[in-house]
């Protein structure tokens, strides 16, 4: 799209109170805008980021046959009672209804689709199956902080797996395992992102995070570097201080966030909500739930605190707003100018994303700063020069060379 | 997909609490499951029909210059106090933040985005620009009834626009009320949708709704045939019982849904917050709104209420949960079951959104009623009589009659 038409404002400098990373670069470069604390708005740059995130995890849940659905958010008091979370969960939003009932924000989506999967649930042929949603979630966090890492209210995907019994879990468990680690590969985070050990509650004796390493983390972790594992602190001891895999006790701390998580329920839900169905032998047996949770705005920070530089942020392709930043350097030459649009327009035919900047009486400094702060993978230059040759000057966002490239060449390279 | 592995269960009658004609329809088709009043879970037929209709709605808003963004439901206080909204709007659903602060969750979202546009808006050169979101609403209706016509949770896409004078304001208005013909064409139900001509408020004569005729609608409409317009019965004094277009008084009443809202905001918003800019003098003016609403929910119902019959939704191709509904008819034939997958294949591989019911040990006829209530508007039928002859049975859900089709045939009508 055309740069001119963008509704963004880059600034140098953001207010204070916004100490991470992630926010600064991100409200700097205009992909959000706080409203409160906690609370953040995603602006039309961000809003391409987070629809391309939600697209890699979608493809990924639906190719481990995950359905999906969307849960409400408010949610009636009596289920969280009955799970008793309505008391214990402090950050849980409440609200009342037009009819002095209670109702919760939902910061979580068990107390939804347990009651809901017992309406289908009869038999155990009607086992196993995958429900996720991806949506807005709420949580009253006493301290929101950490920029988009940890707010009040985020996107998230969610999904749920249920079973006839602990090992049809685990042979889900595992396949979600995979599906995880495509996904963050694909968001270009996998090299600094460790499947991590952490408690598993009363059913399971682990559960697993996914931790990726970055000094605003809030977490501490131990890495075995050979079997790419680490364990989150809350069980160091537990585990005596060795790798869970190959009993290594050379484990390095490090700083982490928690990009993902997936556990093991077993019954703890369907219990509650007399989830259960009918084996072969006609016996009624508790279903066997396992839960799988991404948030998409952390996720999202998180990519930002590990891609950049000091000139701002370096997406990868997967998830960048746009492939590639097209600036004009026209000053007033009509034909850098016609060159510039005919190149936008046979990017856009070749199905390539392009912002265009074709903003007029802009210095090119400021181009330039801001093509780097935004951080689309590729930068291209059409300038007096340039069209003096019939070439383009191409340069990745995470490279310090430029290229004189014809166009052809050019396409190629982007293709 | 197969129907095997869908989460769903059709039913021939639900509660008898749930009266309107869309919820019952969609309960018992498996499209949606109520979790308490007026607040409904989306379940995997209903969700693909949303996202559809979610698609068709976001090319109609980036046609006309619209930039998706996506803004929070937690929204402060002193934001809905400086609109004198906090304590007049009687559905405001409150919350209470981990600091006592009070909340507000988004009804509609003027108190987020003036505030926005101030922060990017200084000048007349800022302006105009279009920006929209589709996301979760929440208003505490009294009575929550309607099924999923009016209901306390609702995803909404509502555009909000920003101009330096109300003549482009009327411009951009215009190009909105084009825009939202195409979606409830697309849509199919245009030809029981009027533009309607209703109460204005302070800044404006009329704002507009878009009505679509059914028995179920809580609105009265007297609608000029000649003109395809409508007045809302509020205004019908004002009007003194006239067509606002062509004077005419040959007016019919009619029960409507209001599908759709324009309005003209003026500075209404913008004076609350200071959101002004400089024209080309250096003087200060306030930037002038304008404000468009579609509930997806609410529409999804809308077409249902409209397209159905005895035996369930015919839903349009645009919005259809899967373009073709194939039965495999096979007993123990295995040659019927292989020639079934095949076109199954072949019909995934054209590009056509297919659902398979390959469920075994299912009588025919449930396999037909089934199919009838879910409302794909194509069914096909493989059994041994058809594969004797090489042929398909097709039948559009909309007519009565079947035809026997080779498989080209078939594709080329399915195209």
């Amino acid at each position: 799209m055309k740069q001119s038409a963008l509704f963004f404002k880059t600034s140098k400098n953001i207010s204070k109170d916004e100490k991470s990373l992630n926010a600064q670069l991100l409200i700097r470069a205009s992909f959000i805008d706080k409203l409160m604390a906690g609370v953040y708005t995603i602006l039309p740059l961000g809003f391409r980021v987070l629809k391309k995130i939600e697209q890699v995890i979608r493809e990924e849940m639906n190719a481990i046959g995950g359905q999906e659905i969307f849960m409400p958010t408010l949610q009636p008091k009596e289920n969280w009672q009955k799970t008793g979370r309505w008391e214990d969960l402090d950050v849980l939003f409440k609200t009342k209804l037009s009819n002095e009932k209670e109702a919760a924000l939902g910061p979580t989506h068990e107390e939804v689709i347990s009651p809901l999967a017992k309406k289908f649930v009869a038999s155990y042929k009607d086992l196993p199956f995958y429900l996720y949603h991806i949506q807005n979630k709420f949580r009253n966090e006493k301290r929101a902080k950490s920029g988009i890492l940890r707010t009040r209210e985020f996107i998230m995907k969610d999904l749920y797996s249920f079973h006839t019994n602990e090992k049809d879990l685990k042979r889900y468990y595992e396949k979600v395992m995979e599906a995880y680690g495509k996904i963050f590969a694909r968001c270009g985070i996998d090299k600094v992102t460790y499947l991590t050990y952490a408690s598993g509650g009363t059913f399971s004796k682990y559960s697993h995070e996914y931790q990726t390493l970055t000094e605003s983390g809030e977490d501490l972790i131990y890495v075995c570097e050979k079997c790419r594992v680490a364990i989150n602190r809350e069980i160091l001891d537990d585990q005596q201080n060795k790798c869970p895999r190959c009993g290594s006790e050379d484990l390095k701390e490090e700083k982490a966030v928690e990009v993902g998580n997936i556990f093991k329920l077993g019954s703890k839900f369907s219990d509650p909500f007399k989830l259960t169905y009918k084996d072969k032998n006609g016996t009624e047996k508790p279903v066997v739930m396992g839960c799988y949770g991404i948030g998409l705005q952390r996720l999202m920070g998180t990519i930002v605190e590990v891609l950049y530089d000091e000139k701002g942020i370096v997406w990868p392709r997967s998830v960048a707003p746009f492939d590639v930043h097209l600036l004009e350097l026209s000053g007033d030459n009509e034909k850098v100018s016609q060159s510039t649009q005919g190149l936008y327009e046979e990017l856009k035919k070749s199905g390539i994303e392009v912002l265009y900047d074709d903003r007029k009486n802009i210095a090119a400094g400021e181009k330039f700063a801001d093509a780097d702060l935004i951080g689309c993978p590729y930068r291209i230059v059409v300038s007096e020069k340039t069209i003096k040759n019939d070439k383009f000057e191409l340069k990745k966002r995470d490279e310090a060379e430029e290229k004189m490239l014809s166009k052809e060449a050019l396409l190629k390279v982007l293709k």
